[in-house]
């Protein structure tokens, strides 16, 4: 099996969390490759990646509730399409996530799951992700 | 070719993004690699790397204009230097991006550059980066 | 040596940032590995990794204080746990730092020191990290 490939999603809401963590660690695992670095990239300029609780789902909406304080959502803009409190999350929440890998598992921590951070939603989006042999 | 090496900028203003892509575009190229991952890294301590839209210069100015009224700007900070919101904006932002290269182009989405962002300048700035071999 | 680890720590305040920049040089030293890329993963998540000035200890105060005007301490989160503005903070901050090495040594800009940000302690805690050789 090839050491990249795509996970397409479809968000549901305008900002959601979406746990890729699954399909993050089946794909790591078709590789055969026991022990790397797991690049998860997002192409996406109004959406982000993030590492967090996954356990308790109110962690995910207390993050994206505190987005929408810490970031002006009524600031005066100059970008036309009105969605730049999305592009400004995307920056902060960050484009990768980098994960270590070793005997095929990623190497989260017990309450970590990877996710998607879509702030522009709803839309089909899709994630990209490397496996590098360590 | 290496697989490493140095850009180097200049800015003009105390804040302002500076789309770094195509010289990363054409390190990587110089490299002769085809398939492996880019991370492009930052030295200094007031700027950061953020990956974003760069089809509308208004985006770049939009995130800078929220990233000033996000941080505290006239907080009694007790850095001597007076910079302290530069840092915060370098840790918000990061200090590294890193992105997936197939046939030797940079795996970014339609709209995204690399954006180094300059958070106290003007400066003569530099960025660091490497071509992990997929 | 093995090209991956893991550096345990202590951490004594609610916030704080430790500096592990020691720890992961010698991690890296120990190795033999010359030249790669050092990625270092907390797997916490209610704590962080930055890359920032380490020269003025003023600048780590003045970023938690920053973060705690940044983050509203006081709004009201449904988790039960009461600690999401430290989960807040960790997506802010970041799940991992990623530094060129050359020559045995992390490639960090001169004022650059990488910090464990403790948002949830006081805490027993790691991070893991692993050398890509370049």
């Amino acid at each position: 099996m090839p050491a990249t490939g795509t996970v397409n999603l479809a968000t549901a809401r305008t900002m959601e969390f979406v746990d890729i963590t699954a399909a993050i660690q089946q794909a790591v695992r078709d590789t055969g490759v026991a022990d790397g670095l797991c690049v998860v990239y997002n192409p996406h300029t109004t959406a982000g990646l993030t590492i967090n609780e996954g356990a308790d789902p109110a962690v995910q909406a207390d993050i994206l509730a505190a987005l929408q304080v810490i970031v002006p959502m009524r600031h005066p803009f100059t970008h036309q399409e009105g969605n730049s409190p999305a592009h400004i999350m995307a920056s902060l929440m960050g484009s990768s996530v980098s994960v270590l890998v070793a005997a095929g598992r990623l190497q989260l921590g017990t309450w970590q799951k990877i996710f998607f951070c879509e702030f522009d939603g709803s839309r089909s989006r899709q994630v990209r992700w490397q496996l590098m042999v360590g």
